[in-house]
């Protein structure tokens, strides 16, 4: 038996002219969190103190990108008590102005990232009309000179009982909080992996609440006590305007379904990484001067020789390893681009038409999830699928339900 | 009268399930490329050298990211002899490998990016099963110590009468050749954004043709003339694995006309640098851990305080200033998330629900196209929308034309 994906949020589930037309919106695993994030507070320094200070706020503490967790369904937060060995009582009581003419490239901060307020818990921390439970993430990875206090962190919470998720892909958290983990993961790596400036080489400051970085004009490393004025650094393009460079990256990523030009199979394929007998969609980055429909069919082209027509986008999902937009699309084969080839790209290792009544037996008995075997009645080299917690998932199960117009056969 | 975009390339004009369920899809300006990328490709300097070889091969020029055109309709091609000067005989000659084992950060190559063949040209170029006239850019830009080459192509192609073109914005390329250009300017832009890698500090060498920037581990520069080993560099955390930091990057962006709830109105924005009487659809960048669906409502609440439920996607368009994919949408407001506010975010100079009878009389008398004014029969102060290269367009468009299922009123 399939399991179901335990309490994905239910996002427009409304009378609109649009869900008579196009029917409910699909909310994707590690989409749908429950936090405002009020992206235009994050400058406002005066905010950030409030509800860094807040008795009921919320930290959530990420040490190589794990989570801080109660169980494997379930997040831990802790106090503001519990970060200051690290964070210091107050990291945003200078102004960012401050910050950028203090800059020294020798000394490092902890980044604190401002995740949002979540607005049905209405327990305290109130800023101008914004009302809610207020959400930090801190990166509280033991490396380079801030080791030490990271460190005291951990140590201090591991003595009460929580630990970090182990793994590489946390799938097994709750839908709320998955999506809260994906957005604190995201931001968190890009920084880690962007201490340097791309345009000129030199190194960053992590300023808007872990949501930027600047490269500085000017630097204090290295001048004796004393000095009255910090050294100039070289020039960089990206204090001119704005660049996109002081931004987090998302990589925009296409996953299709493509379905036979009479509607009965769908194309799947496996790179050798898969378990036996897994097979997904196709997927692939889009590139630049493209539209997602072009980069569907590209991709389509290019891994398995097949030519698709009309592309829809049905859904798309947030996916923190470690940056991507995947954007899911169900695309129709044309009648005459059905072969498979697989000597263009050298990525599956193979791909094939499947039925649909193969596809749907799968859907109930090939998906494993949440580490429990969901396989127990498969037949031996029956299909598997990936778990419902990817979109690969939602979007065959799409296709199976009778997404291309005909009557649902489930 | 509104202008038609010419020749926008159909796509999938076919007769599938998919095309009868969600009708004809939409090819937006700047997609539509008439070229195979050959992505896979990319790597094999043997067939990169055969390319750039061939007598029907077609290289655009970019000088500060303009393009070397005809007239402002059409670009202009040179040939292999014409960016010699600059390139060498053949940047491929040497392997990858040879090249990252060479590497020396004192020295500058051009950006030479292959884009693909046209296969619709099938004269001379054959490669395995692929052929068509291949298509490269180069970047011919004066600067750095390549300034002089640089100068040389370019006054030598000036001096038969060809120019690049004015401006900032270039939307007059007729479709296809706006597609190509768009590849082109994202990429080489791409590359003269990041000549230094984001993970160390250290500067990259551009390989895959263009597409791919990678921080090589030891260094020639300075060391005295023969020396029997390069310098090893630092340490960079890009060189294990596969590192995003080693590829284009393009930020997905949402843009989305947003409906009232009774599907009479529509909501339109303008910020302080629009030109006079000018509004258009909201849009924003989509952040870290969001998916497209949760950062339209989001952009929307934060620029102008209305409600979505439900969003549906529409279309897509890549715009490579710099290097954006724009996601366009449509969306319902809920009943009751109507009223305009603009206390959140301080974005939006104004922002107004206008009927669909007033969005109507823009779309026919208030758009300029191609630097021709359409809005002669105006009236004073009346509503202005951006032209129809821009997606925003072609969203209010599809409003007004019927798609929320609504009989089309025009
Ligand atoms: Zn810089
Ligand atoms: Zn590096």
């Amino acid at each position: 038996m399939a399991l179901p994906i335990p309490d994905l949020p239910v996002l427009a589930e409304d009378d609109s002219m649009l869900s008579r037309k196009f029917g409910r919106e699909l909310a994707n695993y590690f989409a749908g969190s429950p936090l405002n994030r009020l992206s235009f507070l994050r400058t406002d320094h005066a905010f950030l103190s409030s509800a860094f200070s807040h008795p009921t706020t919320k930290f959530l503490l990420l040490q190589n990108l794990s989570p801080l967790a109660k169980d494997p369904t379930t997040l831990a937060y802790v106090h503001k008590a519990d970060v200051e060995p690290l964070t210091g009582p107050d990291p945003f009581k200078k102004t960012e102005e401050q910050l950028l003419q203090e800059f020294n490239s020798d000394v490092t901060f902890p980044v604190v990232l401002f995740l949002g307020i979540d607005e049905k818990k209405k327990t305290g921390f109130e800023w101008r009309e914004y009302k809610g439970e207020a959400h930090f993430a801190v990166d509280v990875t033991p490396q380079g000179p801030i080791a030490e206090k990271a460190k005291s962190v951990t140590e201090a919470v591991k003595a009460k009982g929580i630990d970090f998720l182990p793994g590489a892909r946390h799938v097994s958290l709750n839908a709320p909080e998955a999506a809260i983990y994906a957005q604190a993961r995201h931001m968190l790596d890009w920084n880690a992996r962007n201490p340097f400036c791309g345009g000129c080489g030199q190194k960053t400051l992590s300023t808007n609440s872990g949501t930027k970085r600047v490269c500085p004009p000017t630097d204090w490393a290295g001048l004796p006590d004393g000095s009255k004025a910090p050294k100039e650094r070289g020039h960089c393009p990206t204090r001119k305007g704005i660049s996109n460079l002081s931004f987090p990256r998302t990589d925009p990523t296409i996953i299709v379904a493509v379905v036979s030009a009479d509607g009965t199979k769908l194309l799947l394929g496996r790179s050798k990484r898969f378990p036996p007998d897994w097979y997904s969609t196709l997927a692939g980055f889009l590139e630049p001067g493209e539209s997602i429909e072009e980069a569907v069919r590209r991709e389509v082209y290019e891994e398995s020789g097949v030519m698709v027509g009309r592309v829809v986008i049905h859904s798309s999902q947030p996916w923190p390893y470690p940056a991507n937009l995947m954007i899911g699309a169900i695309a129709q084969a044309t009648p005459s681009g059905e072969t498979i080839y697989l000597g263009n790209d050298a990525e599956l290792e193979d791909a094939k038409w499947f039925s649909q009544d193969e596809v749907r037996e799968a859907l109930l008995v090939g998906v494993d999830q949440f580490g429990q075997d969901g396989s127990q009645s498969r037949k031996e080299g029956a299909l598997r699928l990936p778990p419902q917690t990817a979109i690969a998932n939602r979007l065959i199960d799409a296709v199976i339900g009778g997404y291309l117009g005909a009557a649902s056969k489930i």
